[in-house]
């Protein structure tokens, strides 16, 4: 009898699997390599202490907003004039995704997604019952202004889902064509930013000129994966349709309380930042001395590559304890994604491909 | 132009308003009036301490569901043959019932909604684009199975929503009963046992004997309101369905542990439960010993009362600094809900009462 109660729409639907390949060196996650200082761990561990477990979380995150907007004019040096009416905080930003195509989607409305993106924009639109269509990137993973936006407009799409950095491929769209995008889309923009920090810039001060802009930050990628905290900025309208859809006391006060006081410490976070970058630098120019591979650009925590024999090599990393990621079909067949780890974990990936690749 | 982008059917909707009345003595969230006793806050800290932020969070949360299970087996004293493919976490039994709605009702499917209920049933409902059904309860909030059902399948109902006890009346339907409704109903059966712990019986050992169950538990009531920690479980197939929109690392790592070390201790957790219904008899004895109120039975930690002048008396209790849930509309126009606090919050409240009604 139950069955006829299953929607027929996600008959076939393959959720995202999270797999644990046993590895050691696990590239494969776009995680900072980096835990923060022992002191930080001991200050974390008071504040908990303190918590009242038996109350409700704050239904604002009111704390972890206004020192989340705070630690973004230290870290990106912009001048924003956004009050806490702006931002709302999230269980990561995959509850932000599923807010925004929940309050911008009805049933077969039209979601554009330019490909390879974050695979959760698609997935979340079809749970929702939205159409997500997938607009291929031009050679090399750019972005043609013009026909995006035109096949944008074509579509009526709702929302348009822009990562940038892009995840999986790490490059960027200059500011010059995304502004281009924002004002040429008759659509909610969503310039996801979940790497921002690697790229040192941010649209958040352009949310209130722009009537169609949403922009996605998250915690995870700074090193606090952990703890699933993403926030959405947006002018007031479109924040008004987004807090309809919000969850009442969606982030829990745990989440709320180590936010705040991680994001205290730009200095700290700005510390790992550098040493993840600085490892991105070390990766790159060690990969530029194997042969056949092709390096896309990065501005992000990893690395996109292409190589012949893909799935080969990525069974010879996991066979010897480290695991990235594979995509096995479509424009990234042949692509291998990078995340940087730490610099003995560097060497283990650096010579594994050395010894497949400069025969 | 952004205005054409929102989505029509969400144009009125009310979404859940959390407002902080300024008030001293809180009884109008159904909190827990208990933190946890100190070396367990201290145990807590440390437990936390060793987190690695930096990584994402198990995503099968497996470690707290399996605490989870025997947890359920000390505390309700039953025999479960269930392992870990039968229940998943949720932030909160909130985004469980946002995933069984999402994983059974498309746009336009009916969803049963017997009322007075849970009002996040019907927004969450809403928000997904499904039409929810209030079906009134029968006078004083009995339930007439053979009237409910037939009503249930005449709407081709996908889901049906109950809470048992009841939030907000505090009143159940026994087990003959409920097992009826899961028989007759020709869907979705939700029991959301959010204050099972009061009322001390549970449906967790029948989820393998029906196609269509599903109960809903949190650890909000026990104590953990903050860490927002609730628990699905159901047969197989039912999960496979909720399994594929579930969000892949919806529950955070500090939430896993916390839960996952508070469940450790069913004895804590008893002691507290004992405190709060020692807490009902005193307050429902005296609350019989003041005029002109109707009490409904309650299995909860709060009470449902009728009086004459219920907004007055609210608003009286609120400039006294008592706050208790008010409706104002339709079956509760003239109902108060009490949660049960400590006893000195408990005498304000009753002391008020008194003067109010005792004239």
């Amino acid at each position: 009898m139950v069955d006829n109660l299953f929607r027929e729409d996600l008959k076939d639907y393959e959720s995202y699997k999270v797999e644990d390949k046993g590895c050691k060196v696990v590239l494969d996650a776009n995680e900072s390599f980096l835990n923060f200082p022992e002191e930080l761990h001991e200050q974390l561990s008071q504040t908990v202490k303190d918590i009242l477990y038996n109350r409700y979380p704050d239904a604002y995150s009111s704390k972890v907003c206004d020192l989340y907007l705070k630690y973004i004019k230290d870290f990106y040096k912009v001048n924003i004039n956004i009050n806490n009416q702006n931002i709302i905080a999230g269980n990561g930003s995959d509850e932000l995704i599923q807010m925004i195509i929940s309050a911008f989607a009805s049933e077969g409305d039209n979601i554009a997604i330019p490909v390879p993106n974050f695979s959760m924009y698609k997935l979340y639109g079809q749970i929702a019952g939205a159409v997500p269509v997938e607009i291929p990137l031009e050679d090399d993973f750019k972005t043609d202004v013009n026909k995006l936006s035109e096949k944008v407009n074509a579509l009526n799409a709702k929302v348009l889902f822009i990562s940038n950095p892009n995840n999986p491929t790490g490059t960027i769209i200059d500011d010059e064509d995304l502004i281009r995008i924002i004002e040429k889309c008759n659509c909610i923009v969503v310039i996801d930013e979940a790497y921002g920090e690697f790229y040192g810039k941010t649209f958040i001060d352009k949310i209130m000129n722009y009537d169609n802009l949403i922009v996605l930050k998250t915690c995870s990628k700074m090193g606090l994966a952990a703890i699933r905290l993403g926030f959405l900025l947006a002018n007031n309208k479109i924040m008004e349709e987004i807090k309809k859809v919000k969850p009442p006391y969606n982030v829990n006060t745990v989440t709320q309380e180590i936010g705040a006081l991680v994001l205290k410490h730009t200095d700290i976070i700005k510390g790992n930042i550098n040493k993840i970058t600085a490892e991105r630098e070390y990766v790159i120019n060690e990969l530029k001395s194997i042969n056949n591979i092709k390096l896309y650009p990065t501005y992000s925590n990893f690395v996109l590559i292409e190589i012949d024999n893909a799935e080969k090599i990525y069974n010879d990393l996991i066979k010897n304890g480290i695991s990235v990621r594979y995509f096995g079909k479509g424009q990234l067949k042949n692509c291998l994604r990078i995340t940087f780890g730490n610099r003995t974990e560097n060497n283990s990936l650096i010579s594994r491909l050395k010894e497949n690749l400069n025969k």
